[in-house]
């Protein structure tokens, strides 16, 4: 048997979003079918909306409601530092320390040779565009990951001759973690970036 | 810092949904904002589309584009029997088989005194004005649960003595199980379905 249509094509939508296999699919779907029409509404609603409402922000490329964001926005921060980071999600967890008072700059990817990723498809030229600027410091916040790597290389190389210092989170050791759990490449990490007490 | 409005609303949006967390709530949004407006249309109206065309089949209580859903309305079916599911969904599952050629009841859950569900609560009263027809068999497909189990022996009780035979799927070992593996609930129940060979 077919589903009826109108819950096959819901089926099908959930199962475009990532993650999401057939079986979980079907389970969203008829988890729809049994909320009010209120609440279904609501949820198509806030689809709509966060398409329509939302876009880049001019400056850092974060995702905003208007041509600024509401941190770019803010005189309190500093302007001679800026964090580059690969995703508007890693903002919210940079602003969740509650120490860092610079602004941002998102790529919206890493570079990935392997994939076609260059330069070019992230907001590289949009953040060159800023260092005209005061800025002073550019903190490289993308993961310890192989296109996180090569993505802080590039930057640094790129950003350096225009006589900005170019900094990277460090890696090492979670704190809390234990020697006798760390992976290899973590604890070489820890070493590298030791510091004198 | 707080996610923009829209962004927010949407994250929650998808919170409300059954197995995502807040985690996934916010890759699936971003994912959402990536995608083009068409796509994210489509799936808005996917959502108040079935919302607003389905209904529960006036026979057999399935999710139904009209009054009366195809397999209701398809006269090559047999009125002698009818199996009765838990969800609508687990119609398709005998249906995949292309085995059983009967009629359904949807009871829309199972029976669950614990959480205060009782006959009420289920499609139990439509079940049994459907019995006054020809039905000669019912065949409780409930899963081998307590709650199925529970609902199986409640049905059984009150449509014996309306002279309907009532049988249930057999429990047993899953076909390419291994003995070794089989917890004991199952290995008793293949036990007790034994058959001659």
């Amino acid at each position: 048997m077919q589903f009826a249509r109108p819950l096959a094509e819901l089926i099908a939508q959930f199962e475009r979003l990532p993650g999401v296999g057939p079986k979980s699919a079907q389970r969203l779907a008829f988890h729809v079918l049994r909320q009010p029409e209120d609440d279904v509404r609501r949820m198509a609603e806030a689809l709509l909306e966060a398409k329509r409402a939302l876009r880049l922000c001019a400056v850092c490329q974060n995702i905003s409601e208007s041509e600024q964001c509401e941190i770019c926005l803010d005189p309190r921060r500093d302007p001679k530092v800026i964090c580059v980071v690969a995703e508007p999600r890693d903002i919210s967890s940079m602003e969740r320390l509650n120490e860092f008072k610079g602004f941002y700059h998102v790529l919206h990817g890493l570079l990935n040779p392997l994939e076609g990723v260059g330069p070019e498809n992230l907001k590289v030229r949009e953040l060159l565009e800023r260092l005209r600027d005061t800025v002073e410091e550019l903190i490289i916040a993308t993961n310890p990951t192989v296109e996180g790597d090569t993505t802080a290389f590039y930057l640094a190389k790129l950003v350096k001759p225009l006589g900005v210092r170019v900094t990277r989170l460090a890696h090492g050791m979670p704190v809390g973690g234990e020697l006798d759990y760390a992976d290899t490449a973590t604890l070489l990490s820890a070493l590298e970036y030791r510091r004198e007490l």
